[in-house]
């Protein structure tokens, strides 16, 4: 095991249960299956978490659907079951092989006054949506009879089930149905025993097995097991065996890797982090299906399988640079949601597409308008995600045109004009005209900083919003002169003609904060600075209790300047190219000790904003936050008795930005990449490749030299 | 004593103290006199509280001053001090003489064997702002020495105090100095017993005399002080004895009540009522400061002592018909105190005048941001009192345009039109243009109604900034026509001809809420029909805690359609005119059971538009409850450990208001009086006196004949 291809714990923690199933996930971007061990069940947290698939139990919120277990694997030894719960150990492991994507774990029990090794090898195919196999191997030091179940485990982890109700179940296979009405099949395939004693009773469908081992003889078998569910449109075929399954699947990631492989000279610890990064991000890029990566991936089913701002602004760009099909399958996902948008603005009183903060499969918004519960009464707190929160629109927007303008994608300027022009309509609808300062306006918004609410004139909303004018009006230009008949047509959907001298009027007269002449400041929403100037470590003492809200009208955080996560220096860093030095410098110092970092968004792009101003040092130990994030499992887990956890695929991405567009100043200057030598002390070179625009390029960054040289597909 | 002419307790209540400080106030609209007894000290909430002498002690509210009491009287047998507190009783009385405007009480002691009776009267003298006087008189059944002390009780009751140093002190007088750098002196002379006994401590400035009284003969002392303070433009003289300040004194009352009163046949409750409420303000009236009346009267030094929209919006009505000059004293208050408003307006990045929510002497703002303690957290809570509650300036420019209307004081056109202009300056620029809708909308506001903080639209608000539009046009008009010098000076101090397009195009197009066709409903605010539609016991029942607020972001009202007081019936009851009968009545009928009339405003305002909509009998109720809130103290007396107690001024104007403005129809068309028959149930008549333009009238109202005849001054 090379270390920075591996991610291993040598040492049992029932407490860190739920953290390791976070951090040992494999996954394909059609599912996720949990990093939990062989003889896990579902207080254990085990979980087959299926993309785009959601079901709505009761009143309780919508959320995707975990599917059985079809590797619950039970050992039992004099009746006894074998755990690593309850059964003494003489050596455990549990890690992951970045480089293939496979699971691992190798346990002795002590039994009685024997040995007995387990050895399992589990993986989510990267070269079949549906396909999850395993290896398992027993391995005894003294002669030994046991029994060995092997079933499709039915009692299922939910935070707000239960959503599956069985319609037929064999030993092998079962079809079930979700309160909406889809179906979710799970069938497998065992090699490697004989005839065994079916199981099937209301929780296990499968085999159970009596076998006497010889010491130090091993017994393995084989499972392969297939997901399916009415949302396929493909078919799912077993593979003829467990080796072919892994040989096909180790080719995809072999492939994978030759593409996005970052190498660090000289920081083994970073090294090790950014390939975990990458490979949670490659572990949840969805292939297949017309769906895109939710917030906490495919971990489980916190915060409802929501899609967030998170894919455009923070994941997007890896697969820019490393994958862009997978990046123009996000963006398309936007594209086909554009209905839900537009009923969503229209829901609320405006024109054009305002985009679920929250958004499940077709579009629609899970958010909820009472997120947050209040720890001293009790009651839930009305909160403004969802209705207010409108940057989310311009953060698609841009994020469409960035990616036309790296990728040279014609096609997603065919197709994403209209929701470009679409959420320019929108902000127009929602501003208003000040007129005694002769501009507009946009009021009452929640900004990325969620701790303060119904703020007017957050300055990254109104960039946001401003920039989604222009690229507006730049897109239906460019789109106009290369392919008039699609022009055409994005004007009929928009009625684009109507609204193009307003579109122009806003992108003019919009307020935008920009820097105080003196100081650079610019006020993240009007009045900021009026607020009380206390920095975090001030506003955390003044908690009552330590899980209080501390954003709300009431909270800690609400009428000082302390704030949640990057703002104002996340439109610094999305736009820096229109900012002087000096207001990028003064304000990250200024923010930076008002910040929280109460969300794993914050610390990338602190990092980032750190690199660009000359500062690499700074933003490393922010990179690294970011990068561990779920490698250190240290972020909160529960909040009000609420499973909260998962993994981190934002911060992740962002982990991977503060490298490779921070270190490494990767940047796109007219359709072309450059890079930037702006390595952290102790780096000696990074290096990995890149594809713009069909061409590929490998990037070579010292201390002192930056380099670019064309290459052909690495893959 | 006639029932309706006396208020009086004769059983004693340790726990009405406060409530019968309020409710057997005296005063003379310099000061306020509490209800208390003689021997009452400070923990009993004795209090001379002084109009428009205000101090900040520490980091405290600012608040008014209360003077040292002249009056305290103790008794002592054997040593033993006489108290209703402590002694045993064998009868207690204490009333008020509405009439003449005396407060009396006699108690007689159980001392041992022997009783031991004290009668005493106090009043403020009408005649003479600085007069205070008490008579005190002992009558015993047998042989008793005692000794009795009367001094100025330098122990001051204060809620955010101490105010006050001492200066100089003899056993008769004390100038005492506030923290502010303003004086105040208690000068008293008291005739009618021997030379006795210098006290001049700490806490007491006076004289003790020892007694020996003889079976049934009396001895009686008559006490007069004088106050005043460095605000005093006037001299203060003591009059020649006790009875010629009496007599003084009910010589101004018997006028007052000549013009005033309003009499009515067949029902005892409501007239005793109607009367009391009556008393209480012609109390409070500012005859010679220059201020106006606070919310809470000269009862204590709650809400700051502030002036709120209470005077213009439910006080003068009751002045504008009964005592003209007063009405004009109020009003020029705001005249003078523009500057304040202007200042505030332009702290907040407004032009104009946007006037104090609670206006102390100078028009300067005495609200805080954090008036409300959160009960669960104990944290301050943020309101919206001062910085949202933009109505208060409208409130003004209506309550002045009407009052000129009515009274034809040219004087009050010349000098106020320019706050009827800067008021209107103030809400266009307050105001956004919204361009799709092409309107201008006022946003983030609260309404009359404080439990929905922060609303967009209040139907109330909107519908006084354009009234105030429309005034300020209609004002200007006026007096360019009527006197072109003070047009051209209001002109030069307003702008007002740069001003005067945008201000018309402010009045046509603001948008106001209106009758939805098919219901006539009118929303409270935007969005108010989405929110939860319940009804004011469900909300009640929802309280954790009997003393959490029901409004802030998350109190049981914020999310309801519940309401804390009248707010589109409000609107409707002031504009009644521009509205049909069908939207008068439909929208009382909604919101009457969403109300919880947490404020003592709002009954009279729901008796009143009851009686124009025909259901007097409905209004009936709301005017008793109007009339009675500081007869029966059934108000709320202490919120989180503050005194909030006092008198409720506005609630007795609304009373009136809803007898001679709702039942009796008197209103104003073309600057002439219309009365109109609408009598509750067994009501037989009511008549009373008003003034319009000089002119004097009685009315006389039956169940079926309302009559109006021009008179010759009443008093």
């Amino acid at each position: 095991m090379e270390k920075t291809w591996t991610v291993a714990t040598t040492k049992w923690d029932p407490a860190a249960i739920v953290g390791n199933g976070n951090k040992f996930m494999t996954g394909n971007g059609y599912l996720g299956y949990r990093g939990t061990l062989d003889e896990f069940e579902a207080e254990d947290y085990v979980a087959v978490n299926l993309l785009g698939l959601y079901d709505r139990h009761g009143s309780a919120w919508r959320e995707p659907v975990n599917a059985p277990n079809p590797f619950f694997t039970q050992i039992r030894v004099a009746d006894q079951p074998l755990s690593v719960k309850t059964t003494p150990l003489v050596a455990h492991r549990q890690w992951l092989d970045l480089k293939a994507a496979v699971h691992h774990r190798e346990t002795t029990f002590a039994v009685d006054q024997a040995q007995l090794t387990i050895a399992s090898t589990r993986f989510a195919s990267g070269a079949n949506d549906h396909l999850l196999a395993q290896r398992y191997t027993l391995t005894c030091d003294q002669p030994m009879t046991l029994t060995l179940t092997s079933a499709i485990d039915l009692a299922i982890w939910d935070i707000n089930g239960p959503h599956l109700t069985v319609q037929t179940a064999t030993p092998e296979a079962v079809q079930l149905q979700t309160g909406e009405g889809e179906t979710v099949q799970v069938q497998t395939q065992l090699k490697g025993l004989p005839q065994g004693t079916p199981v099937a009773d209301q929780r296990l469908l499968g085999t159970t097995w009596t076998l006497t081992l010889r010491p130090e003889v091993p017994v393995t078998f084989e499972k392969l097991a297939l997901i399916t569910t009415s949302h396929d449109r493909d078919v799912a075929a077993f593979p003829a065996s467990y080796t072919a399954a892994l040989k096909a699947h180790e080719h995809v990631w072999t492939s994978r890797w030759a593409r996005s492989d970052v190498q660090i000279k000289g920081d083994v610890q970073a090294q090790q982090a950014l390939r975990y990064s990458e490979y949670q991000l490659m572990l949840l890029a969805p292939h297949h299906l017309d769906m895109s990566i939710p917030a906490r991936g495919l971990s489980g089913q916190t915060y409802k399988g929501a899609v967030f701002w998170d894919t455009e602004m923070f994941m997007l760009p890896f697969f820019n640079y490393t994958d862009p099909q997978v990046a123009s399958k996000l963006l398309r996902y936007r594209i086909r949601t554009l209905p839900a948008a537009q009923a969503k603005a229209k829901r609320y009183g405006y024109e054009g597409a305002f985009y679920a903060w929250e958004s499940q499969e077709d579009g629609r918004d899970g958010v909820s308008d009472y997120n947050v519960t209040d720890v001293f009464s009790k009651r839930p707190m009305r909160t403004y995600f969802g209705d207010k929160q409108i940057h989310i629109s311009g953060d698609i927007a841009l994020a469409l045109w960035r990616s036309y303008q790296q990728t040279g994608d014609e096609a997603l300027l065919r197709d994403g004009a209209a929701v470009i022009v679409e959420c320019a309509k929108f902000y127009y609808s929602y501003s208003y005209w000040k007129p005694d300062k002769e501009r507009f306006e946009l009021l009452d918004v929640l900004g990325p900083d969620e701790y303060h609410e119904r703020v007017n004139n957050n300055a990254y909303t109104n960039k946001l919003a401003q920039t989604t004018a222009k690229i507006a009006l730049a897109a239906m230009a460019q789109l106009a002169a290369l392919d008039p008949a699609a022009y055409a047509t994005a004007c009929a959907q928009t009625a684009y003609p109507q609204w193009q001298a307003r579109i122009e009027q806003f992108a003019t007269h919009l307020y935008v904060p920009a820097p105080a002449a003196k100081t650079q400041l610019i006020a993240q929403f009007d009045g900021y600075f009026d607020l009380e100037n206390v920095l975090v470590p001030a506003v955390r003492a003044r908690l009552i209790k330590p899980n209080e809200y501390w954003g709300g009208a009431y909270g800690v955080a609400a009428d000082t300047q302390v704030i949640k996560q990057a703002d104002v220096v996340f439109m610094l860093q999305l736009f820096a190219q229109d900012y002087a030095q000096a207001a990028l410098a003064a304000n990250w110092r200024y923010y930076e000790p008002r910040t929280e970092h109460g969300s794993s968004l914050s610390a990338s792009v602190y990092a980032l904003l750190a690199t660009k101003i000359g500062e690499s040092d700074w933003a490393y130990p922010y990179f690294m936050k970011s990068a561990t994030v779920d490698l250190t499992g240290d972020t909160k887990q529960f909040a009000g008795g609420v499973y909260i956890g998962g993994t981190h695929p934002a911060a992740n991405a962002g982990a991977w930005q503060a490298v490779v567009q921070g270190f490494c100043g990767l940047q796109s200057v007219d359709g072309k990449p450059q890079v930037h030598a702006r390595l952290p002390k102790g780096w000696q070179q990074v290096s990995f490749c890149l594809q713009q625009r069909s061409q590929w390029y490998r990037a070579v960054v010292t201390q002192t030299t930056a380099t670019l040289t064309p290459i052909s597909d690495p893959s």
